[in-house]
């Protein structure tokens, strides 16, 4: 499987897709010309419509995989949504919106066909919901569940859950749940799992069986009844498969 | 109707229930002796198991109520669930993760007698997660989908989506969504829902057809095509119905 799982697309001050672009072609290489893309996940782009939402999101991120060396076309103007990933090369699916995500990724029939193409060598790349999307289910988001998906399955390409995003602070005077407890959350129904907190700026790249963090800051790992811990660039992350 | 909603149920430093309490005696008065506690939402207040976790989640919120004047007994002690609500002069209903309250609310098919007795009169009253369970649906709740509900409809007491503990904060270098964008993610695909973003330290209290707004923030408002806006204590709120 070769598959890049992005925390993020962009840090405060950059360009969209900025950090990443370098990941990006060191995944795809020379390999792949042409990127099949799923904007499901962005749907406020535009204020007239989530089609025109999807339109627009398609230019953003095609503009960035063209300086790449990249064609970027997008699965909401295919007519047949499986045969479109069916004969893709590769897939790139955005970040937003997990719910609308997973919503849409059901209702096209998309999900097994993404992961029969990506277990036969497909390249995988996803940034915050995209990252969602390879994991078992939908359940570590921190996205708002704007629409009722028809299950919280996702296409399961890894044997964990990612929370993107993950952030160590909480606001001043909140009394909300901070990230870490609603992970806990997480943990105490859900106890043979591990949750893999994925900070900005950082990825989890895997080829064939081997997977490897990249990026700046170290992997928070979540697992119930243990004490969270932190896993450096480097070290091995085997224990997760 | 008879509801208290309440944004969350304690500030940084102070005691449990600290601050709604009085208003939570305002509220009751001496009209009702005993409260039915639901606790659903408190996963993880046990390391053993859910049901621990209940268990001391009543203790909590009973030492409280004590103070006040009210017995709490929780339904998760109840051989039936549904005649525990019929049988109820009150109800209150406990934050925590919004997704397991859903679907224990769903599982126990309590949901239409809970609806039924308040139209009926019946004190309604919930904090965090239990003022999302009375809105139409949870598609507003900042939680952690970590189980999957039968639906994403609520108890529907209320016409409107409350955002409880709402705030304007964004956390420095977060790249992922502020809340703000969150709800704007909502109204994209809900464009004929308010939502009203409730505050820490801020509650919603009806009586017959009369809401008012209490506690120590103005509602932020939220609509499709609106730019959002404040509304201040003492300021009608009927727009809503």
């Amino acid at each position: 499987m070769n598959l890049l799982l992005i925390s993020n697309s962009t840090m405060v001050g950059e360009s969209y897709l900025g950090w990443p672009q370098n990941y990006i072609k060191d995944f795809l290489k020379d390999k792949v010309k042409r990127v099949l893309f799923i904007p499901y996940a962005g749907v406020n782009l535009s204020n007239s419509s989530i089609e025109e939402s999807w339109n627009i999101y398609e230019e953003k991120v095609a503009a960035v995989y063209k300086k790449l060396g990249y064609e970027i076309y997008s699965i909401h103007h295919e007519s047949d949504a499986v045969k479109a990933v069916r004969n893709a090369e590769a897939i790139a699916v955005g970040g937003g919106n997990t719910f609308y995500l997973n919503y849409m990724m059901h209702k096209e029939n998309i999900i097994t066909e993404i992961k029969a193409k990506v277990e036969t060598g497909m390249h995988y790349m996803g940034w915050s919901a995209g990252s969602n999307a390879a994991c078992p289910t939908i359940k570590t988001t921190n996205d708002m569940p704007i629409i009722e998906p028809d299950s919280f399955n996702a296409i399961g390409l890894i044997p964990f859950q990612i929370n993107p995003h993950y952030l160590d602070a909480h606001p001043d005077g909140h009394g909300g749940e901070t990230r870490q407890q609603r992970i806990e959350e997480f943990l105490a129904v859900n106890r043979n799992t591990f949750v893999v907190g994925l900070r900005e700026a950082s990825l989890l790249e895997m080829h064939d069986n081997k997977i490897e963090l990249k990026g700046k800051h170290p992997l928070r790992i979540f697992k119930y009844g243990q004490k969270p811990y932190e896993i450096n660039i480097g070290e091995s992350l085997d224990f997760l498969f």
